[in-house]
């Protein structure tokens, strides 16, 4: 009776109290509420939303559902950051060794490939032996030794999470935005973090396009972090184009290992600088932005960061010396270039075609649980804005054979559109979001300068 | 995959073609799409409806889904109507015998009590060894002999709908008109009828009150007979008052047997002419609804009408004894008179406090497979309007104990209220629906007057 009243009341436009979704989630996960009765009323919040009060009943609900990392004991800022997902985007890799090595636990939760998105997981699963699943005494035992973990989503953590997003994910509910909050807040408060930052894509190639919509989340999350004594900053950062040039998983991981050693694509270490320096002035490890990323740049230069890559490989069952010999990856059969149709402007980089031809190419996953070639993929040399001469080549596709080398082609031929002119590409980093609102992104904190801009 | 994309579709406002929707129900009943997709899928309904074309290919896959009713070698018409639900209805009680003695053959298939509504098979169930589940083979035989049935929806017929209806009824998803008018039209085509008359509930007691909600759905259900070979026509009829004077299921037999004979209430005379009409005119069995009304008459008054549900009860296993002497009928240990706590105009008769009385005094169910105690209920000899003077019997309570005519005097102190004003009643039939289109109800053709206007 409880269900049915609840999902007629939300249906009808009404609000659910902070006691009634208690007692729905536990009800739900002890199967007196069926899963039909759940996605109607998902559905009925997908067109009806959910108020303030109503999304942080349903987060706080998921997340004391499982257990929290307790890592109070510890004297350093706990830190970590959330994409909303994107192509080419191996931030985290980069990110979570980068802050770990100037004083932070940055216990960094993360999880696989979605749609056409990348994910962290699959890409550290390039190192043969790198073990993603680690126990929350695990997680918590390594954090205490080196500060740093780049693992899956615990079983411990948020189950009630876990269990409504397998939902969601089966019955397209997934596109709504206090559910989408909800469920990446459950997960981040049960990390006993003292500071968050989330990097919230916008563009044809993010999971919430438009700009309005991407604003709305950030406030929201900033708000229910805040809610809970967590500081949370929001950055919007661009996914009309693909992040670095690397897309495929071992070429996203020796991409970012590259960074780590000092030599990445200009536009990913501005989006991990711009992140990293909300992370070390939130965490207090910095006085300021500016500070924080002449602090981030010295950890590079110093070979800090990079070391502290190696530990996590190390504690996590992969060998380290891959930090120095990426060539220890495994490498696609075959290796061909993609060259330009026609000379102009290089008007689009599609995200969407490029992240499915990697899926294509055997990169990702078509369907849950298929296996991944962690070898495969794209390197993308040019960006919006570029002008290209005709039969320059643009790209290298990276395959398994002859026809994964045509499918390369082809998604790189539909994803790569030259034309006599391009607009501009979107601002790399355009807002930031903090509890105080939302305001344009200063550049002036930021001075590399975007490749692309032409 | 399937059903994902067409949850995600109509969630975004898009439309399902006739080939999916075959596709996705067979799925559905072949357990490949899940009870939850098929849920979010019927809120995405409620929320963003369904065009006639798709309505019609839904309704089509859930009436093929099982077996049809093949009657097509009887000459005579093969006629039924359906209620969409009302409190003191006992109007399929008295109307199937009735037209059926005129030459129709009339296999009427009904629910049982839902919500604050009572069922048909409910009352027929008063009647000792009375079967109401038949097969199809059952059914077919009994129509060839005696050309009536009074029965239950057989487990053959339209299989989907009855996974789909049960699915909707836990997951706050009945109230949507196209998929209520594709329930009820998947089986009504599969009783193979040359002709079918609704009666659409409007006012306080029917489950969709809105006089315009009444009339799209209407509407709807006409085209989709029209559309299949099927004449409908329906009649837009008052439930803001119980019909008749009794509610409750062996009382309510009672009084439908009192009808047949000719001393029925004015009102449920009146609504089953107006009803029995149109289904006369329909089936050729009448030049028009004067007619048809005078056939009807005498029908009754001859004892033909009586004699067809002697037939029927003694067909289906009760004792045809009842029709003459309807005391064997189970009686309540309890009979209290309620009486009017002051002077006035009857203001309201509520339906709804009515049908929750009855429930509450044993004689409906709180949750479906509640056993039902046939002998208790009300009867009302007030409706609105009437003045009344302070202390008058207003009403009886039959009950199995005191505590039941305590509680069965609380439900009618809420439900009949005395002011010292009264508005009109609602017209006990207002609207007169085909496919040419809405009209005005016609009082010309019925001019039995109603007894509760002042």
């Amino acid at each position: 009776m409880l269900a049915y009243q609840l999902i007629e009341r939300k249906r009808d436009g009404g609000r659910i109290e902070p006691g009634e979704w208690k007692e729905l989630v536990a009800a739900y996960l002890g199967d007196e509420v069926t899963e039909a009765q759940m996605a109607a009323l998902l559905m009925a919040v997908f067109f009806r939303g959910l108020d303030r009060e109503e999304t942080d009943a349903l987060m706080e609900t998921m997340w004391h559902s499982g257990a929290s990392l307790d890592l109070s004991h510890l004297s350093a800022p706990r830190l970590d950051k959330h994409s909303t997902g994107g192509v080419g985007d191996k931030v985290s890799l980069v990110l979570a060794p980068l802050i770990a090595s100037l004083g932070a636990v940055v216990p960094m939760m993360s999880g696989r490939g979605l749609g056409h998105t990348g994910g962290t997981l699959d890409k550290l699963e390039s190192i043969r032996g790198f073990r993603t699943r680690l126990s929350l005494d695990e997680t918590r035992s390594q954090l205490e030794r080196i500060g740093c973990a780049l693992i899956g989503q615990s079983e411990e953590i948020a189950p009630a999470d876990r269990r409504i997003y397998a939902l969601r994910d089966s019955t397209a509910t997934v596109e709504s935005i206090p559910l989408i909050a909800a469920s990446i807040m459950s997960k981040k408060l049960a990390e006993g973090l003292t500071g968050l930052v989330l990097d919230i894509k916008r563009g044809s190639g993010a999971f919430m396009p438009e700009v309005e919509k991407g604003l709305e989340l950030a406030h929201l999350m900033v708000a229910l972090g805040h809610g809970h004594g967590v500081p949370v900053v929001a950055l919007l950062t661009a996914m009309d184009r693909p992040l670095g040039r690397a897309c495929g998983n071992a070429l996203e991981l020796e991409e970012a290992i590259h960074t780590l050693h000092g030599e990445g694509p200009p536009d990913l270490l501005r989006v991990t600088y711009a992140l990293g320096a909300e992370m070390l002035v939130l965490g207090g490890l910095a006085v300021n932005r500016d500070a924080a990323r002449r602090a981030m740049e010295v950890a590079i230069s110093s070979g800090r960061a990079a070391e502290k890559i190696r530990e996590v490989i190390e504690a996590q069952g992969g060998d380290p010396g891959v930090v120095d010999d990426p060539s220890q990856l495994a490498e696609a059969e075959k290796c061909e270039l993609f060259h330009a149709p026609q000379a102009g402007f290089v008007a689009t980089v599609d995200p969407r075609r490029v992240g499915f031809g990697v899926i294509e190419l055997g990169g990702g996953r078509a369907r849950p649980g298929d296996p991944v070639d962690h070898s495969v993929g794209f390197v993308i040399a040019v960006r919006p804005g570029d002008l290209v001469r005709a039969g320059e080549p643009l790209a290298t596709i990276m395959a398994r054979d002859d026809a994964g080398v045509e499918a390369g082609r082809r998604a790189l031929e539909r994803a790569i559109v030259i034309a006599d002119e391009a607009d501009y590409p979107l601002p790399l980093v355009s807002h930031r979001v903090t509890i105080e609102g939302a305001t344009p992104y200063e550049a002036s904190d930021t001075p590399v300068e975007l490749a692309a801009q032409p």
